[in-house]
Protein backbone atom coordinates (compact mmCIF):
# COMPACT_ATOMS: atom_id res chain seq x y z
CA UNK A 1 0.00 0.00 0.00
CA UNK A 2 0.95 3.37 -1.01
CA UNK A 3 0.65 4.98 2.71
CA UNK A 4 1.76 1.90 4.71
CA UNK A 5 5.12 2.45 6.99
CA UNK A 6 7.69 0.60 5.01
CA UNK A 7 8.76 -0.72 8.44
CA UNK A 8 8.07 -0.53 11.76
CA UNK A 9 11.43 1.09 13.22
CA UNK A 10 10.80 4.13 10.43
CA UNK A 11 6.83 4.40 11.68
CA UNK A 12 8.17 4.51 15.52
CA UNK A 13 10.42 7.28 14.17
CA UNK A 14 8.37 9.03 12.27
CA UNK A 15 5.78 9.14 15.20
CA UNK A 16 8.69 10.65 17.36
CA UNK A 17 8.88 12.98 14.88
CA UNK A 18 5.49 14.36 14.61
CA UNK A 19 4.91 14.32 18.54
CA UNK A 20 7.73 16.52 18.99
CA UNK A 21 6.89 19.15 16.48
CA UNK A 22 3.80 19.24 18.34
CA UNK A 23 4.99 19.62 21.35
CA UNK A 24 6.98 22.40 19.57
CA UNK A 25 3.96 24.00 17.94
CA UNK A 26 5.14 23.63 14.43
CA UNK A 27 3.63 22.76 11.08
CA UNK A 28 5.03 20.59 8.96
CA UNK A 29 6.06 23.72 6.35
CA UNK A 30 7.79 25.57 9.33
CA UNK A 31 9.75 22.41 10.90
CA UNK A 32 10.69 21.83 7.03
CA UNK A 33 12.07 25.13 6.82
CA UNK A 34 14.02 25.05 10.02
CA UNK A 35 16.01 21.53 9.38
CA UNK A 36 16.45 22.57 5.57
CA UNK A 37 14.27 20.14 4.20
CA UNK A 38 11.45 19.88 1.84
CA UNK A 39 7.58 20.03 3.41
CA UNK A 40 6.73 16.85 1.71
CA UNK A 41 9.78 15.00 2.91
CA UNK A 42 9.17 15.75 6.57
CA UNK A 43 5.71 14.16 6.07
CA UNK A 44 6.91 11.04 4.61
CA UNK A 45 9.04 10.69 7.01
CA UNK A 46 6.34 10.99 10.01
CA UNK A 47 3.84 8.56 7.87
CA UNK A 48 7.15 6.24 8.04
CA UNK A 49 7.67 6.16 4.34
CA UNK A 50 11.25 6.81 4.58
CA UNK A 51 14.29 5.11 4.94
CA UNK A 52 15.88 8.83 6.44
CA UNK A 53 19.54 9.12 6.10
CA UNK A 54 22.06 10.45 8.91
CA UNK A 55 22.63 13.66 7.14
CA UNK A 56 18.90 14.29 7.26
CA UNK A 57 18.00 12.65 10.93
CA UNK A 58 20.55 15.31 12.19
CA UNK A 59 18.85 18.03 9.83
CA UNK A 60 15.42 17.35 11.55
CA UNK A 61 16.67 16.75 15.26
CA UNK A 62 18.28 20.14 14.62
CA UNK A 63 14.61 21.23 13.45
CA UNK A 64 13.11 19.25 16.53
CA UNK A 65 16.28 20.86 18.98
CA UNK A 66 16.40 17.68 20.39
CA UNK A 67 19.74 15.35 20.12
CA UNK A 68 19.09 12.98 17.71
CA UNK A 69 19.50 10.27 19.96
CA UNK A 70 15.99 10.93 20.94
CA UNK A 71 14.71 10.20 17.66
CA UNK A 72 16.60 6.76 17.88
CA UNK A 73 16.56 5.41 20.82
CA UNK A 74 15.60 1.71 21.25
CA UNK A 75 14.72 1.37 17.78
CA UNK A 76 14.98 -2.28 16.37
CA UNK A 77 16.26 -3.03 12.82
CA UNK A 78 13.38 -4.52 10.73
CA UNK A 79 12.42 -7.80 10.92
CA UNK A 80 12.28 -9.97 7.63
CA UNK B 1 39.71 12.70 -2.46
CA UNK B 2 38.18 9.19 -2.60
CA UNK B 3 39.15 8.49 0.83
CA UNK B 4 38.03 11.44 2.99
CA UNK B 5 34.68 11.17 5.19
CA UNK B 6 31.28 12.82 3.30
CA UNK B 7 30.84 14.92 6.44
CA UNK B 8 32.14 15.44 10.01
CA UNK B 9 28.94 13.68 11.96
CA UNK B 10 29.91 10.77 8.91
CA UNK B 11 33.63 10.69 10.48
CA UNK B 12 32.49 10.59 14.17
CA UNK B 13 29.80 8.34 13.15
CA UNK B 14 32.10 5.61 11.76
CA UNK B 15 34.85 6.80 14.48
CA UNK B 16 32.07 5.21 17.12
CA UNK B 17 31.32 1.89 15.03
CA UNK B 18 34.84 1.27 15.03
CA UNK B 19 35.66 1.78 18.31
CA UNK B 20 32.87 -0.29 19.90
CA UNK B 21 33.59 -3.25 17.05
CA UNK B 22 37.42 -3.17 18.76
CA UNK B 23 35.70 -3.31 22.27
CA UNK B 24 34.07 -6.52 20.98
CA UNK B 25 36.86 -8.01 19.37
CA UNK B 26 35.32 -7.90 16.23
CA UNK B 27 36.97 -7.92 12.38
CA UNK B 28 34.86 -6.11 10.21
CA UNK B 29 33.60 -9.07 8.06
CA UNK B 30 32.36 -10.38 11.82
CA UNK B 31 30.87 -7.44 12.17
CA UNK B 32 29.28 -7.43 8.80
CA UNK B 33 27.70 -10.95 9.53
CA UNK B 34 26.74 -10.30 12.70
CA UNK B 35 24.83 -6.94 10.92
CA UNK B 36 23.48 -8.65 8.06
CA UNK B 37 25.52 -6.20 6.41
CA UNK B 38 28.43 -6.90 3.82
CA UNK B 39 31.75 -5.92 5.05
CA UNK B 40 33.18 -3.21 2.32
CA UNK B 41 30.07 -1.58 3.45
CA UNK B 42 31.12 -1.60 7.41
CA UNK B 43 34.55 -0.27 6.45
CA UNK B 44 33.02 2.48 4.35
CA UNK B 45 31.20 3.34 6.90
CA UNK B 46 33.93 3.55 9.51
CA UNK B 47 36.03 5.86 7.39
CA UNK B 48 32.74 8.09 7.16
CA UNK B 49 32.56 7.11 3.87
CA UNK B 50 28.59 6.72 3.92
CA UNK B 51 25.60 8.50 4.86
CA UNK B 52 24.11 5.87 6.08
CA UNK B 53 20.37 5.16 6.43
CA UNK B 54 18.26 4.75 9.27
CA UNK B 55 17.98 0.65 8.47
CA UNK B 56 20.97 0.02 7.99
CA UNK B 57 22.46 1.84 11.42
CA UNK B 58 20.07 0.09 13.02
CA UNK B 59 21.34 -3.44 11.76
CA UNK B 60 24.94 -1.91 12.63
CA UNK B 61 23.49 -1.39 16.41
CA UNK B 62 22.52 -5.11 16.37
CA UNK B 63 25.48 -6.47 15.40
CA UNK B 64 27.51 -3.78 18.09
CA UNK B 65 25.02 -5.11 20.76
CA UNK B 66 24.25 -1.39 21.50
CA UNK B 67 20.96 0.94 21.43
CA UNK B 68 21.39 2.91 18.18
CA UNK B 69 21.13 6.25 20.60
CA UNK B 70 24.79 5.68 21.28
CA UNK B 71 25.67 5.96 17.95
CA UNK B 72 24.16 9.57 17.02
CA UNK B 73 24.38 11.14 20.35
CA UNK B 74 25.09 14.51 20.12
CA UNK B 75 26.22 14.89 16.56
CA UNK B 76 25.33 17.50 14.87
CA UNK B 77 24.26 18.16 11.21
CA UNK B 78 26.88 18.89 8.00
CA UNK B 79 27.41 22.50 7.91
CA UNK B 80 27.87 24.26 4.26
Amino acid sequence: MANQPISEPAQKFGERVRARRHELGLSQEQLADKAGLHWTFVGQVERGRRNISLHNLLKLATGLEIDPAELVRGLRRPTG
